[in-house]
């Protein structure tokens, strides 16, 4: 491809509203341009990049054994009714009403449309397992689309669903998918994890989200630097301990004049804050309340707490409610001494301590020398605080856990019968009776992948594209191209050679000056680069640079061509 | 790929609901499934043959030059009232509020986004001549959605965008995609015309459609069974011929009494339907009137008068119209004695008329002995008339037209500035100075042809796919292969040996009678077919069968094998 044929928008200057790198670097780079919130047009060089993605994910579907068809993107709302979510969804969920005045939303996902075919087509036992997949264009009304690709309204998404009889055999299509999805992102040479994650509001019994890492990621991810453990920090497990025996203190109030941090009391009482406690009233914003306690130097995990007790909405209470279950206002609050009665909830790392200090449910007074289950007794001790680095691995013994900073790009749900028991879809076993059929899914966001491996992999000059998802592979710079026929003539020979031998290559036959040239390729990041011209050429040489860094490689044009075919072939060839 | 793997849910029956052929078969061979009115999911065989048609079309796309992008379905209020096409576009433009209220449309085109994307991306001369085209899902509200995908209201689309420095550089851009198309439609191996359309609401000077020949094709067309001349019945031309000299009878008024059509008032006179004339008055629905005069044996095209008149709109006056016009009720129109001025066009036929009927505009009154130029003279001679079968050919002498039924599958438009100056997209020309671009644009609907496609070619078991776009180029087809172990294994042998080839093969797994299976492969129309099995396979022999017809015929699965690969090479290297 020469480069004048193509078009490749750079811009100079970093767009003022784009945030995250990714999003500067994609509009620098000409690979994306806004046409309104949250909604982008896929420029030339930014498609080649999603389509490159986009075969990478069709053909790890299609060697784990999904097919491929397309859904619409309107849907009605009669579908949505029977699963219930035409209430539930929020305003994500893009509703209208076509010319008839029927009501119709744009899919933002396709749990029910897919269910709807499956109810219709597949009745037997026979025709399971089946997995059913689609790249398609999605669209969810976010309330503040922000980051380019990462958070857009209209976005490109590659989603599967797979029926299965039971849930044994739902869980081997699971783990079909599981490995599928490693596969893809390893192939695309991304650094990421897979990781234990919650099911939030597409339901299911478990889901494992894949997680691109990198500094600017909105996730906190855990994983143990001993066993195979990773999970997104709102599901990361806490370990149950043994249970110590009380401690030997008195309970005792201590005016605590000053004091509403936890750190302020520690450092008046002359203790650790992992000797004290916090305690927290929450609401589920419809008449139930729980106290909540945690070590004094750890967080509360609402995201558990509020899985633990089943409720479908979580919050703090209001100053309100803790005086009327207190008769206190905030800040000194405790389990002991309450004036209503309430479910106390203590995280396992409460069955451990012991002299504790909780608030007296008084102002500036504190209790210390309390023994959980000697001076009160939790409700149940569960697993309900935030995890960080250095806490131990919940599944191994002596790993201990790290944290990093991970971009959602991929997710996959055991769904069981949420939306096939809702809709019906139904088949017959071998007994001929009839049975929910058990579902799956597993989605990819395309263009947030890319996004994603920008994120990962760029420096102060532009983006550093792994291989596999560049839009070329290779750049050959013609220097001074207009003016030396000789420079284009030997470029426009590379260029022919590594595109017989499969290689994608950006000729940049521009009437512009080196430096600008070289500009524009290190912004858009096209792995490996062949620099014609000037005085190497004149002594039969040419430059060979890779983009990811390392020395520039003066080589005869025959060693620059083998070169560059080696080079692809390793990086595509790896994950085949 | 294995049958039994693959999912083609086969009906016997046909949907009552489906009226043509195409929608008929694509339901019955599991290509489609309807959503809702017009909306339509591809399942995995019917996506097949969409990719392989886009496929097609992005191949000869790129080697016209042209560049693809992506861009978005839904599309803000603002362009489209920038352009005006917020008013003037009808229902069939789906809008609807985002949360925060704003107004968007689901693009049904994009000629705002692209000609927003030029004025921000092409500024200078240098950056043309450019053509961005893009493979995207549209949607249109139509309000009779119908035919499955030949009128669906979400539908795939190629559209592509040219943007020129001047007139005579985008008719070559025209050119280029006039030839790209030729070369797409004659890749499909489809009979088809490229013929002058009009320009509709899309506007512009110019416009060629392609039309995909078919007994049930909503359109009809002409075309020279002289020269190449071929058109839209619409806008086919009518000659214009040297005008008659008046002929010798006089003007005389003559009692008709029940002789309301054309047809009895020539047969009261007992002279031909060719010697009367055919007098109508139309409105532009906004107090424009004008008078047409077409022979007694042709038909008005109200489209080619609306056009020679410049208006947005036309219609039949009312009754009260015409009795203002003329003092009679309808029946008894003609251009002489009205009661209030009127522009009278004729058509060019009327030249060569002489001594003919008009009404006299009374009640079961006609004039006969009327001579144009003499008793009358129309404000101007015109090409207003449907042209149909036999007609002369308006380019060469001595050719006739033959017509034809058609399915409009693409359209080439020459827009101008009609976008560009709306918009205004402007570039800077060689001397700096500020100019409008001009710009062509070019759709071909994917799903569209598809159905077209098996319009024109199925018989009564069903598709009779063309082997470029077929979901699959070869069935292999084992019989009792659940059966007989060494059926299957030399059916899987053949399915191996085509794969390896590059041959896309299906092979018939299933545990399902011979006559299931071949009923199947008959309605989904592979191309190609081998039977293996039986006595046959026994004698060392398998069966081999086109699906367009012809002999069957016993091979070695050698000579199978050969015959296939040879067979798909001539239909796919036809085009390339």
């Amino acid at each position: 491809m020469l480069y004048s044929q193509f078009f490749i928008p750079t811009l100079k200057e970093t767009p003022a509203d784009a945030e995250v790198i990714s999003h500067q670097l994609m509009l620098r780079a000409g690979m994306i341009r806004k046409l309104a919130a949250g909604i982008y047009t896929y420029l030339p060089l930014g498609l080649r990049s999603i389509r490159k993605f986009e075969q990478i994910v069709r053909e790890e579907m299609n060697r784990a054994g999904a097919i491929e068809l397309l859904m619409p993107a309107v849907q009605p709302a009669e579908l949505w009714i029977e699963s219930k979510r035409w209430s539930q969804y929020g305003k994500e969920l893009l509703r209208f009403h076509d010319r008839k005045d029927a009501e119709f939303c744009m899919g933002p996902t396709h749990e029910e449309v897919i269910t709807d075919i499956a109810r219709r087509e597949v009745k037997s036992y026979r025709q399971m397992p089946v997995n059913f997949y689609q790249i398609q264009t999605k669209f969810r009304d976010e309330i503040r689309p922000r980051f380019g690709l990462m958070r857009g309204r209209e976005f490109i998404m590659k989603d599967a669903y797979s029926f299965d009889v039971d849930s044994a055999a739902a869980d081997h299509s699971y783990e079909k998918m599981y490995d599928a999805y490693n596969r893809i992102f390893e192939r695309c040479g991304l650094n990421f994890r897979a990781v234990e994650a919650d099911t939030g509001s597409i339901g299911g019994s478990a889901s494992h989200e894949f997680m691109v890492l990198a500094s600017s990621g909105e996730d906190a991810i855990v994983s143990c630097n001993a066993c195979r453990y990773a999970a997104n920090v709102e599901k990361a497990e806490g370990r149950r301990g043994e249970a110590a025996a009380p401690g030997a203190a008195a309970v005792a109030k201590v005016h605590t004049p000053d004091t509403k941090t936890i750190a302020e009391v520690a450092t008046f009482l002359g203790l650790p804050e992992s000797a004290t406690s916090k305690t927290l009233l929450l609401s589920d914003g419809d008449g139930k309340f729980v106290m909540a306690l945690v070590r004094g130097d750890h967080e509360l995990n609402e995201l558990k707490l509020k899985n633990k007790l089943g409720w479908d909405d979580i919050r703090m209470a209001t100053d309100e409610e803790i005086l009327r279950f207190t008769g206190s206002p905030p800040g000194f609050l405790g389990p002991i001494g309450l004036k209503e009665p309430l479910t106390v909830v203590a995280d396992y790392a409460l069955l451990q301590m012991t002299n504790l200090v909780t608030g007296a449910n008084e102002v500036d007074q504190h209790l210390t020398g309390v023994n959980p289950g000697r001076d009160f007794t939790p409700d149940q001790y569960a697993d309900i605080r935030l995890i960080g680095a250095g806490d131990p691995c919940p599944r191994c013994e002596g790993g201990t856990l790290e944290v990093w900073r991970g971009i959602e790009v991929g997710h996959v749900f055991k769904l069981g019968t949420k939306y096939s028991g809702a809709l019906q879809a139904t088949y017959l076993d071998q007994e001929g009776k009839e049975q929910v059929i058990f579902m799956g899914c597993y989605g990819i966001g395309i263009g947030r992948t890319v996004a994603a491996a920008i994120e990962q992999n760029h420096d102060e000059n532009g983006i550093i594209f792994p291989l596999p998802i560049a839009p070329f592979h290779c750049s050959v710079v013609a220097i001074n191209a207009q003016k030396d026929e000789a420079v284009m003539a030997a470029a426009r020979d590379i260029h022919d050679r590594l595109e017989a031998a499969g290689v994608e290559v950006l000729l940049d036959d521009r009437d512009e000056r080196p430096g600008v040239k070289f500009k524009d390729h290190d912004l858009i990041g096209i792995p490996l680069r062949i620099n014609v011209g000037g005085k190497n050429l004149a002594d039969g040489k040419v430059e060979f640079k890779l983009r990811s860094g390392g020395e520039m490689l003066l080589l005869t044009p025959d060693e620059a061509v083998e070169r560059v075919i080696a080079d692809v072939r390793a990086a595509l060839g790896g994950g085949k």
